[in-house]
């Protein structure tokens, strides 16, 4: 104020300045007057205050009007569960965990048990019988038609046993795993094709199988230790029907195994791209980083369709159905990329397929339209194993030193792609080339921006990003490492699924998520694709069967058919004599959401849940003489506790068939 | 401006204004400039705009600082799992959820597998031997001192099996499995005493064991069908020793099996309290309901062991160290209360006893101060075998008409307790009499406020609800149904955990939650209380086992002593005769955070997590010659892919005694 006295001005100049204060004074008396008064006020005010660039359309109004997240929702995110073994769903922006399906592992809170009858049968091992409650979800793919998610089904890997499984985005349930035959261990890179019907997936590590190892070794100069290796690889193709069911189509062997895989689209359509990080065949790690580079691989599928019309295959004991194809009967190149490479990616017109040398800092982009070139002009500058080396000079589109780690790589909707960097902790935002150039006009294969994450990223997703047409706006990190990110959890704490708005340069962060570990790539869906496609109930049967008990004593089988509805199971007593077999057929008749019943029964390990309009089959041997108490296992209503019923075990000797009847 | 120039004022005037409109749009024009230079900035103005009653301390900044949820959250929430089996943490307000803590479930993300040698035999019943790998826990009970949680471990029983978990806060995992003995099925009610030496649960549905029936109505007027049942239930009682270890103590069993429990405190100190909702003795839903009342019982701790002291007890043949007592030999009253009670609920000083009737529209709460003079001057009504039942009209502290569906009860710090109605779905907020008038300043037993949930809450959490001195400030209300809250993801959907601010009256409602089904009960911790004790690695054995492999001729069997270190197993590689088994002693010798490496070998259905520090174990029999790789299945380093090694499993009869060295 004594500044103000100082300066020497008019009157009118002093109103002026004076006015200016009042003004300031009441905008700033009024606003927060306004914000108070209810929800949508705030959130109309804070627009004002802040402007667009503060991102405020992500602030969490309070209090928190009703279905706030689900009318804000704008992507579903399906994340591998890693060794969790399924799918975990969340949505954007809201990084919020709505659903998990259960697929490989076991998870009695989805009624996903080996109890039930359906599920056992899906989770045995055909080559041991084993039933195996226990995976590693790595890659989800969701079903495309041309080129684009049509939101029917997604298909994912287990990199723990040779399996793959389909998930039906009506019910958010797994109905289908298809064993890969001839195969130890797991699958690793995988992915649908852009029409949704055919599925690629990579053997996990070399394998050992010695009536294929004859076969692909036999006229080759491939040669391989049976016991101190190296081993061969291959992938397998399987079939996918108009109606989604998958079915083993074909494998193709040859001398590596291969890490990342994608099908080409577009300019790439009809080709299969992976890498092999032990070009070396080496089985020691130090071995594997032998080299200073290692390949990228193309197949040309319709030339493995080929070779099987032409019968070059083989097939094994174990799977007298599946034609297995020697490399050397396929057309197949391959260019050298920097070493140990993990990711490849193909930009959305399917011209660019970029490679990171995850042990380097160099990540290269080759473009198709060459590769194809190449392949005519047979620019080749050398061959192993008979499989012909394009010359990557000519292919390159770009060979850029960006970082330490690259790992994997999406795109956006503007012309650019995103490369993860797991040393650096970083995502590079580059510009892609030609036909790209028009969108993000920038000079190609120059840095838009660098966004840092926490930390140590692996895969990484945009919305789309593996589609001919990417969504874009979000971008998520899926970091490895956290540090010290959250609040303390023990020895074994959460990833980091870092959300970022990438419409903005630079991009703005919007949100940290715990994740539990180990999830590793995640697709995105629309939520206007699937909302309404989604099924509040099972089909329930044309025919519900009559509530009843039979009694088969040639075979010493009872089969109850139950029916469950608040809260009463029906029948909610039966008699059955010790020793026999017990079938029980459970239909859950309610048609409402989440009305979901348990039924649990004391000394025999049984405890599954039945969704609305569902129909469950367990089975089981009664060996003690008791009486055990069946009951819901689901909190389905006010007298959910009183929701039981006895099975009575009649001693040995003591059964008539008078017992049959039993009043309840 | 048409309507500027037809206003008659003075050019001072005229300027005066403008000067306002200027001001106004300076701040306009300022304050996004402000706020988009940097966080700090972005909060700080905000608070001045919407003010305090806005709440906005929940916004959710935009660019999102790094480590912002760490910096904000003020509780850990540990609720039960339900069917997962385990316990599920997340943080306060920001509903993350960081970590799950398997314990009657396989997790194998968190390396919680029966192919762990440990965690199978924590999940092997000792009645049967089976290894039992699904539960459904209920009700979690963090640990206390002196009626306060101390932040050491959380208790919590299994609903579908007899047995309690322990889970050491230190390291947010379980350390030990304690089995009840004597009963089929699992505990229901179950409640930590003031100073943590004494856990106690009921018995889940009625018992039927023939020789404690023999025994415990042998020489009383309890009758008991064995077939038709009614049967016999009761509660057991758990030591906990000062380092945590729980052990059996004893069992009471009576003519009633009992529903929800609570140990009292403070004036209730040395009490049990419990329900029982079928005092009908009924076998079917609607007989559950006959009565027009149920009872409350209040058990007295001293006799329990006064009984066994005079060596008034019997002990099973499946259990000979564990006594089991007749209601009879035990120190017990009861008390009408509303049909089929659920929650019982005791007030901070240990005063009041809240009982809610669940098929009613009544809560009632007994003073228990009454209840002693009412033993005291034998102010009983009746008896019900044996049992004399006190003069509700005298212990009734209030018979409160409040809604429909009464469940569970909580209490914050200012002197009102939350009762949540499942079929109102809606938390009601009741002021307590003495001596809370003093904090509440109300009428006792009047309403101060209806919160409307969505929807159909079971169980409601208030920081510190069941210790002497709650935190109060956050009530969070697990709602059973969800309905459309949330968007779509099948007929199985996420429950809604929402949280409520209860500082404020009306409460604010701050978020909605999807939670995965079916969580029951939770509770809260400050995060200052254990956030410096939980470690980031377990404490390495003294003497690390030197990698080698030792070959047992006589039992066939081949140890392994190795380590795991980014990114290599120390064996790479091993050779074991057809036949034999393979012990695999596992150790992480990394003491950072999260560096957890996983053990997988193909075709031994073996699949493990080693936290850092941690040593495991895991043996398998190897009945197929061949190659076969082990490899970590934890995203540890950039070269993670590299560590992996080789078992080699030589066929029958071409082993010999060099094979036992090998080179990598």
């Amino acid at each position: 104020m004594s500044k103000m006295s100082d300066i020497n001005v008019s009157k009118t100049v002093a109103i002026f300045f004076i006015g200016i204060l009042i003004g300031a004074s009441i905008i700033t008396i009024l606003l927060p007057i306004l914000t108070t008064n209810n929800v949508s006020n705030i959130t109309q005010t804070q627009t004002i205050i802040t402007g667009e660039s503060a991102f405020n359309e992500y602030d969490r109004p309070t209090p928190m009007p009703h279905r706030y997240w689900a009318e804000t929702d704008e992507f579903y995110v399906f994340t591998s569960g890693g060794q969790q073994g399924g799918i975990i769903v969340y949505t954007v922006p809201s990084m919020k965990i709505l659903s998990e399906i259960p697929m490989f592992n076991i998870d009695q809170k989805w009624g996903w048990t080996t109890q039930d009858v359906d599920v056992k049968e899906m989770l045995t091992n055909p080559k041991t019988g084993e039933v195996i409650t226990f995976g590693d979800t790595h890659h989800p793919s969701l079903s495309k038609t041309n080129g684009e998610y049509d939101g029917r089904w997604l298909f994912i890997n287990d990199k723990l046993y040779p399996r793959i499984g389909k998930i039906d985005l009506t019910l958010f349930r797994t109905t289908q795993i298809l064993w890969i035959p001839n195969i130890e261990g797991g699958l690793h890179g995988h992915h649908t094709s852009p029409n949704g019907d055919l599925d690629v997936a990579n053997f996990e590590l070399e394998q050992y199988n010695s009536e294929i190892i004859d076969y692909i070794t036999a006229n080759t100069e491939v040669t391989t230790d049976k016991v101190d290796g190296p081993y061969v690889g291959g992938f397998a193709g399987v079939d996918i029907s108009s109606d989604g069911t998958m079915s083993n189509a074909w494998q193709v062997w040859g001398p590596w195994h291969h890490d990342l895989l994608r099908i080409g689209s577009g300019v790439s359509n009809g080709w299969i791209v992976n890498t092999a990080y032990n070009t070396e065949r080496a089985v020691d790690t130090v071995g594997m980083f032998a080299r200073e580079y290692d390949y990228v691989f193309f197949w040309n599928i319709a030339s493995i369709e080929e070779a099987i019309n032409q019968n070059k295959y083989m097939t094994t004991t174990e799977a007298p159905d599946v034609p297995v194809i020697s490399w050397e009967d396929v057309e197949v190149y391959m260019v050298k990329i920097p070493l140990n490479p993990h990711g490849v990616d193909i930009s959305p017109t399917g011209k660019y397929i970029l490679n990171s040398g995850k042990a380097t800092t160099r990540v290269t982009a080759i473009d198709f339209d060459k590769v194809l070139t190449a392949i005519s002009e047979k620019r080749f500058t050398g061959e192993e194993f008979g499989v012909s080396i394009l010359d990557e000079n000519y292919v390159y589109a770009a060979d850029m030193d960006l970082g330490l780690g690259p790992t994997h790589i999406d795109f956006d909707n503007k012309g650019f792609a995103y490369i993860a960097f797991f040393v650096d902790s970083d995502i590079k935002k580059i510009a892609l080339g030609e036909p790209y150039t028009d969108l993000n006009n920038m000079e190609p294969w120059t840095i838009a921006d660098v966004i840092p994450v926490h930390y140590s990223v692996g895969h990484l997703v945009i919305a789309g990003g593996d589609t001919a047409k990417p969504y874009g706006k979000y971008l998520i990190s899926m970091n490895k490492l956290t540090k010290d990110t959250f609040l303390p959890h023990g020895p074994l704490i959460a990833e980091n699924h870092e959300l970022f708005n990438i419409e903005e340069n630079p991009a703005i962060l919007i949100d940290q998520m715990p994740m539990l570990p180990e999830p590793h790539y995640s697709q995105m869906l629309p939520v206007d694709l699937i909302k309404d496609k989604i099924k509040n109930a099972y089909d329930l049967p044309e025919v519900i069967e009559e509530s009843r008990v039979e009694y088969d004593y040639e075979n010493e089988e009872v089969t109850v058919y139950m029916t469950a509805v608040r809260s009463f199971f029906d029948p909610n007593v039966f008699n059955v004599p010790e020793g026999w077999k017990v079938n029980v057929h459970l239909t859950n008749i309610e048609l409402s959401v989440d009305l979901t019943h348990g039924f649990a029964i004391e000394g025999h390990d049984v405890s599954i849940g039945i969704d609305p309009g569902d129909v469950k089959h367990v089975e089981f041997v009664v060996d003690e003489p008791g009486v055990y108490w069946y009951y819901c296992i689901w909190f389905c209503s006010e007298l959910h506790m009183e929701m039981r019923g006895r099975m009575i075990v009649i001693p040995d000797g003591e059964w008539n068939s008078s017992l049959e009847s039993v009043s309840d």
